[in-house]
């Protein structure tokens, strides 16, 4: 199949140097010349180039912008498309993006690999980075059947885990797992600046080890794509938040009415089925 | 140094295991029997007994037992010492623990090794568990110096990082960094089972990976000891709790408001200074 990748970063990047490995032909754009030169050079792309219409006669296109980027580019690209040419992006919201490209592009399903690494761009770009992580496609009524299967036999050539589901339940998912706990764990660590007492807060830093640290890990994470999956999920994370204040309000009644047998019981609950996560 | 140790599950034994190498005398006591004998097979005190006397002749006694059993054994032992004994305690709230026994103790100081493990109890007990990590004494202004001093030493010698600081800061710091997480990491998990479709909650647990495995981790931990945490540090966690609830319904509202540049300089600042607490 001769595959296109419109964004080479570490997804897009990770796609092709997997995809190539399976003998596929991979075309890569990207609007920095620099990158395009060193896909070419670390293999991740078997050409590349600044113009978006170097992808248009590939089979299957891979949109692999950030998700701000992702309608406009698309939008730029499709007309000059082919009817039966499949397109798919790997963003992590998916609603918003089906809505706006479904109707201008019969062949587009929606799609998010589930894999990351801390650091970004094509320099770490690697083999089997979706292997035994989950792949969503998130495919409407009206996506035809094929289209569905020539891009699961492409993922499962990159060993990842399929699902496929609505786009809705998609970033409802997605908001529970990954989106909430970016705000829940950022409200820490901000919170903990609210003190007052510089003794305190001095004092908290030093004593601070592997509860802290953990809790506040994705909070800490890159703020540009948690500003991007809070703007383009934005309904499925405000009813997630919605739920998560109502949850931590009856945790703090607890604590103020001394119900300490109840609070216990919502600790049980949560040391029992947390492994349903993992 | 005749040390002895007044409950012997993984802080207590850890104690005995290194405070024997530095060549001190241990004297342990549990409710168990079985728990007794097992500290002397496993070399962790010299010897050990279920009378709380045993350790009456010790210059220095570390009370190791949960937080609900710390006062009331305490008190139980403080008639039979001597007045110049040194007494301290590894719980991990301060302020009702020294106010309930500085009035019956003058050398009471309120100690707080910050180690631990997923494991509990004496067949988890390790040497050098402490190294390297935070030991915190809570001297009052009744404290005599000569105890502190003391407690000190030993602390030296257990190669932990020594702090001080009043019992009101020290609830204050560990309400921040380790008993606001655990119930900011329950809510979450709490959260989630809110989800009334099922298939999106399964979708989510299958979707789940290291985010929220590390966001939830404390909140699945051992649910007596959360609990404890709660009770026994109720009014700083209060504390904390409410200014936590402030900064994430300010996140919600910028969500709401679609205040992206907003959120996104709150995510900027948790970048920037989470590692203030690494």
């Amino acid at each position: 199949v001769r595959i296109g990748i419109v964004g080479l970063g570490l997804i897009g990047g990770s796609l092709g140097l997997d995809f190539r490995d399976q003998g596929h032909f991979v075309v890569g754009v990207s609007r920095q010349p620099h990158t395009c030169d060193r896909s070419v050079s670390l293999g991740v792309v078997d050409e590349a180039g600044v113009e978006l219409q170097r992808v248009q006669d590939c089979e299957v296109i891979f949109l692999c912008t950030p998700l701000n980027a992702l309608v406009k580019t698309a939008l730029s690209l499709l007309p000059s498309l082919a009817e039966e040419t499949i397109v798919t992006d790997v963003g992590s919201a998916k609603t918003t993006i089906v809505e706006a490209l479904e109707p201008h592009c019969p062949n587009f399903v929606g799609g998010h690999p589930m894999a990351g690494k801390a650091e970004r761009g094509i320099e770490v770009a690697q083999r089997g980075l979706f292997a035994n992580n989950p792949y969503v496609l998130t495919p409407t009524a009206a996506t035809p059947p094929k289209a569905i299967e020539t891009l699961r036999h492409l993922i499962d050539q990159l060993q990842a885990r399929y699902y496929t589901c609505s786009p809705e339940q998609h970033d409802r998912a997605v908001a529970w797992i990954s989106h909430l706990p970016v705000m829940v764990s950022a409200s820490l660590i901000q919170a903990c600046f609210q003190e007052t007492d510089p003794t305190v807060l001095n004092l908290a830093q030093n004593l601070a080890s592997s509860g802290f640290r953990d809790t506040s890990r994705v909070g800490g994470g890159v703020p540009e794509l948690g500003r991007l999956m809070a703007e383009y999920n934005s309904a499925a994370l405000l009813h997630s938040l919605y739920q998560y204040r109502q949850v931590l309000d009856g945790l703090i009644q607890q604590v103020e009415g001394q119900q300490w047998t109840a609070l216990e019981g919502v600790l049980e609950h949560c040391e029992a089925h947390r492994p349903d996560f993992l």
